[in-house]
């Protein structure tokens, strides 16, 4: 490889313990056959989708091809003590991915394998590179589906939904990735081995070192294979869409689903404004039907009957109700949520909150979210996972204003205090990056945030592995 | 409290760095309110169900009320380095509970009041020696239910069942205890108490040391408080029973109705002996109806139409199958499963193996099951969990055996063999606890035992808690 003398840091590296010297890194790596220093990949691998835009850029990429480039890449890392940044697809929304001057990037992306897919056993072996929707269609052929499905499912890959945790829509009934995920085998900062889990549905020899690497954010190992649970595909599929006059209406039949104990396999709520930006970029007219959206879903052998209760669980709330007569217009329904977030990125710079509060008390936070935005004079999107009680509000601002100060910042604190009062999370599947640090203490407390450091320092005392991040 | 002077240790308490005196242990507890050094209520803290008799009896038994109860008798543990084992209801079936001279048991089954219920949100709050059935009950007042329900629900607590990940009967389809406990109070080793989790069903802020604590067996804290996740009731609920002519066919069926893609919300499986052991003690007649018993129940909205997909899926290996009229013959089918272990219970001392292998696998395992039966001279029943692959082969001694030495410990030993051969682990649900310990490096491998070790390190620096157990 070639070696460029790395600009001098600038001083927007987590600040944790002794930072090395930015050339003295990128030497170490020379020996790497898949390092590389070039500018343009070093740019690209900065940053992820949360907006955030560093001040720098890391010294050197290793494009992983393999778990072994992984184990040469760690064991370089510990030996020279060189901080590392995991990076899968680079979709990430809490900047768990970004990477600064000092810094080396290692890149699963390319490690992109189904390894193995078991349609009897129902499960599936991957690289940490492939894709959340590849996983999917290779499911599907067998008759299966892997259930986490963020809206990033064509993006995003399943090495980045392990280090989060991520949820998506199917969860409401089917778990979130940790109720998917059998087992992994991880590299770990000194470049060893650990396999965690197992292939069987159920087992407790030790403790579950699998679901202490799921969330952790790159913090603790490096994922390179992973065995994942799929599961049978439904057969029966029913859907709808209802829209209200507001935000607050749509909140409220949200919980009414809830309190009538049925269980939506998806349950997805849009504000007027998200509304009107998918209208916009997608030439749909969901505006015009009222000011908030609610898309449910059921399934199963009863799915026609699951989603008649549901439609009458939200009819005092609604203004209308339209039940899909088909896949294709299930599928358009389905589509405009996902298309949220790629609408708002057409109106500026998007910084994604994703706080997660009890279910019945989504009306109060849709209005506590409005309170938010007049105060801070930030525009607030808002989506939700609503049988989770998961909110997604979206902050825009200019595509020249950060969103690690000022409003943006503030509105993203304040958002923060709102959960806790109402009995919430600061993030329910984005995870805490470099973006939401401040606030970790305040929500885990002293005694256990003490627990956890400890925890990090028996996988990597050396603090390689994405220093400053997550805790 | 009276202080008696113990019987010197024999020597059976697990060997694992300095064990003090006996007397000195019960010196120190003297200060403690609800201690007791009653030799009744010791030998009653001594031992649990997995047939394992300790050779000696606890110093002393602490009969905490409350939390505060429970910091007491862990500050005066740590100040004075006295191990502790931790107790709920005592129906543990790996020995994770048995204490020995030198130990003071913890025993919190008084502990048992249900703090709240939420109906709306589906949250009960609770102490951990609540009785499973208990909690049960009270959810069933709000149209909810507590998935989690080993077969000994009526007599096992909340707090045990998070000891060892329990699971039971419905976790086919809503998932193990881990799926179920949102959050919990804990108190550490030396005394302080930590939170873990949260009220809602999302939430990735830190690491997942909830999941950390369910499972690890006593071993790195005492839990005083458990935040539950209660489920709606189904709507509608649906049971068969099958016969065949022997475990293996029946075998086929279980893995029959998981490649056909079909979610049974309970599936259970009996062998013929087993089934004479239940007529036996319950004056029923399945070994009548055939060598092998299956159970299956489905639920929802279609649950009708999902039990007549089970009926087709097994026709080709069942010789009758029986569609349970009403409620009360579908409580009777359960019931033979349920009773299944106080059966066995009556013909001599049982030790429960707790394998899990894969789904496609179990009529493999059955039949290895045979094998060692007969290699071995001990007698195994089998019942088995079988849409989640856990089987609990059931080997009965005479009264006067010991099931930890001579053919009952050799069958145990192959059967972790079997398991290991077809891809399956030491303990689906019944934890390691003193009874499986010397298997459990064979399936995790040196690094993981490695870093579960210094993960207990951080929590219980001088292994106060249930040492010598599960790791």
């Amino acid at each position: 490889m070639t070696v460029h003398t790395p600009a001098p840091a600038v001083g927007t590296a987590p600040a944790e313990g002794p930072i090395l010297m930015a050339a003295e890194g990128t030497a170490a790596f020379e020996s790497h056959p898949r390092a590389t220093t070039d500018p343009a990949a070093r740019a690209a691998a900065s940053t992820d989708r949360s907006g955030y835009e560093p001040a720098t850029v890391p010294d050197a990429v290793v494009h992983a091809e393999s778990a072994d480039d992984v184990v040469a890449a760690l064991r370089l890392a510990h030996e020279h003590r060189i901080p590392v940044v995991p990076r899968g697809a680079g979709t990430g929304l809490a900047g768990g991915a970004s990477a600064h001057a000092g810094e080396v990037v290692v890149d699963v992306s390319r490690m992109n394998r189904i390894l193995s897919i078991d349609p009897v056993e129902m499960i599936a072996v991957v690289e940490p590179g492939v894709l959340n929707a590849e996983v999917n269609a290779a499911a599907a052929e067998h008759g299966l589906f892997y259930a986490p499905d963020p809206a990033s499912t064509a993006i995003c890959s399943i090495g980045g939904n392990i280090a989060t945790n991520a949820g998506g829509m199917w969860c409401a009934k089917y778990g979130v990735t940790r109720e998917s995920v059998l087992g992994l085998r991880v590299v770990l900062p000194d470049g060893r081995i650990v396999s965690t889990g197992r292939r069987t549905i159920k087992g407790v020899t030790g403790y579950d070192l699998n679901a202490l690497f799921i969330g952790s954010e790159g913090t603790l190992g490096i994922v390179v294979e992973a065995t994942l649970r799929l599961r049978p595909r439904p057969v029966r599929t029913e859907t709808l869409a209802a829209y209200f006059d507001d935000v607050e209406a749509a909140g409220r039949a949200a919980s009414a689903i809830t309190a009538a104990r049925i269980q939506p396999s998806i349950l997805e709520l849009m504000d007027g404004p998200t509304l009107d930006a998918v209208d916009r970029a997608e030439g749909t007219h969901h505006r015009a039907l009222g000011g908030a959206f609610l898309l449910a879903q059921t399934d199963g052998y009863g799915a026609h009957l699951e989603l008649d209760a549901i439609a009458e669980a939200i009819a005092p709330f609604a203004t209308s109700v339209h039940r899909a007569a088909d896949t294709a217009e299930a599928e358009a329904l389905v589509k405009a949520r996902r298309d949220a977030i790629p609408s708002l990125e057409q109106l500026g710079r998007v910084s994604i909150g994703d706080i997660a509060v009890p279910r019945d008390r989504l009306a109060e936070a849709f209005k506590g979210l409005e309170e938010i935005a007049a105060r801070t004079g930030v525009r607030i999107f808002s989506v939700a996972h609503a049988a989770d009680g998961n909110l997604h509000p979206m902050i825009v601002v200019d595509p020249s204003e950060s969103i690690t100060e000022g409003p943006a910042k503030a509105a993203l604190g304040e958002m923060f205090r709102l959960a806790k009062r109402v009995g919430g999370t600061l993030t329910g599947e984005h995870g805490v990056g470099l973006l939401k640090r401040e606030w970790v203490r305040e929500e885990l407390g002293d005694t256990s945030l003490e627990l956890q450091r400890a925890i990090r320092d028996v996988f990597d005392p050396e603090h390689i592995l994405n220093r400053g991040k997550a805790l």
